[in-house]
């Protein structure tokens, strides 16, 4: 098949594009670079085609529809707590760029999509692990608020214009290439003071992390094995991680001594912060994956890559 | 309280600018007149203030939010039908222009918001009567797409600014003043040609309707005497009435004789229609409120008003 992946030189996406590539599909990315970067591709050299354009000119995406088979919507901006002061990123980058990938399908005729939804969507969700079919979805973030916007629309255009959509909600995914997040913020944190860590909140908010490698390969494994109008999943492994341990578990893998966590207090890291989420991720297993990092395994693996990547020296 | 009310010169929001006014509050309407008509108004004189303006200008309706306590946003394209072949107009309209209500709202320091959402928000439910906290919520149609985008930003809003706010999911609103929907649309036909009525699809569609001033009535009541950050409440009655009763009722009502009814077949009335929509309003009735009118009573009144507004002769 031909994948055209938007934000495919970013974090998942440049991680989903290798896993592509080992299947043995054709590959096309399109990508702003604004945090994508060509190095996170540049392993692939030709057997990668990099279309460097920005989804908010319909142009520009509707060109780089030709020929693909399926599209992995995964283009958005990665930084959650932007909302809090410029208002409208999330709308423009998330909604508005979604519907002109829509868009774009249709005028050329491109009949699947699979769409980097998020955890998100669930808001301060009253039931936990959380199901796909938990309602109401109240997102509480501007950028929550920009993912189910742009399901809404996905589901529209199945509704309407007959296409087969993949909707994968995102547990919090870490891994190699991070460049954002809790672990990413703190080992830049410890690389500029290592003698003390500020963690946003009580520390106490909790949440499921996925390794990436597993978040790719989920994707591609659920497109391969379902085949509803509308297939909705959450992906993320068993349980959850608190702030708190993510915290000790950074410091041990730094290997400093005598490192002072500090917390800010609040129940929250930031406005729009969900204090708990945990995805039920049953139905993906239930189609036969299962991660193969639990969360805390994730950070931990997670960490000794990044501090490896960023380096803990100045 | 001085009110603002986005399209409060359209179909319900002329009905709600009625009942705030007799409650006696001051009442701002901000409307484009797209569909919205001034003469909706004029029997208010110089006691309703009517701003001509597009929500699609940010500073257009910033201007408008000065010493307002609480914003109704009912402006919306009307014509649910219209997505299917312009595909921005909901997006733009609906999703686009809450943003910037919202944005004008918080530069403004404005902490209420009641919003006109829709029934369309639950796709092809598959519980019925639906209650507000179903899930998936997969809309079909663009228009449903835009107003759980709307939802979304709104619930966002209030996670991360603290607003307060008010979901209203309206089920089919029919009443005086109709300027679009199925018996709006069935009139003007028996008006074009009196020996026949053609209706969309094979007139199984089975939907709950609720009279214009009790869905504003709805509104009020609700808003007196809930107090959420985020109240989400289904605005219908407790039936449905189908599209072949619907058709029935309107030939009944004309006086004509030999009226051939005839359908166009399939189980939709377009791409994007719901073929069966029926609200579960128990949760708006344990509150207080109560509609007058079944779906029928809704229908067959509504029928009788619009029959005298457009008149049955060409």
């Amino acid at each position: 098949m031909h994948c055209l992946v938007t934000g495919g030189a970013g974090f998942v996406g440049s991680h989903l594009v290798d896993l592509l590539i080992e299947a043995g599909h054709r590959v096309s990315v399109f990508d702003n670079l604004s945090s994508g970067r060509r190095d996170f591709l540049s392993h692939h050299a030709e057997a990668v085609t990099l279309i460097e354009g920005d989804l908010l000119d319909l142009e520009s995406i509707s060109g780089a529809m030709d020929g693909i088979d399926i599209v992995y919507h995964l283009a958005a901006n990665p930084d959650i707590r932007l909302g809090t002061s410029i208002t409208d990123t999330d709308l423009k980058q998330g909604t508005v760029a979604t519907y002109n990938v829509l868009e774009a399908m249709r005028l050329a005729g491109v009949e699947k999509i699979a769409f980097a939804s998020s955890s998100v969507v669930y808001g301060e969700a009253e039931v936990m692990p959380t199901p796909e079919d938990y309602g109401p979805l109240f997102p509480i973030s501007l950028y929550g608020a920009s993912k189910l916007g742009s399901e809404a629309l996905i589901t529209s255009w199945v509704g309407t214009f007959g296409l087969q959509a993949w909707l994968f909600r995102f547990a919090n995914i870490v891994g190699a290439r991070g460049t954002h997040g809790v672990i990413f913020d703190f080992i830049h944190k410890l690389r500029a003071d290592p003698t003390r860590l500020e963690v946003l909140g009580n520390g106490r908010q909790e949440k499921s992390y996925m390794e990436v490698r597993d978040c790719a390969a989920a994707m591609i494994h659920l497109i391969a094995t379902t085949d509803k109008a509308v297939n909705c999943y959450n992906l993320g492994s068993n349980d959850t991680c608190s702030v708190r341990r993510i915290a000790e578990i950074v410091v041990e893998e730094s290997g400093l001594a005598n490192v002072s966590i500090e917390y800010t207090g609040g129940d929250r890291g930031w406005a729009g912060d969900v204090p708990k989420a945990m995805l039920d991720p049953s139905r993906m297993n239930a189609a036969g994956y299962n991660a193969s990092f639990n969360s805390e395994g994730a950070v931990r693996h997670t960490t000794q890559i990044l501090m490896q990547e960023i380096g803990l020296d100045e």
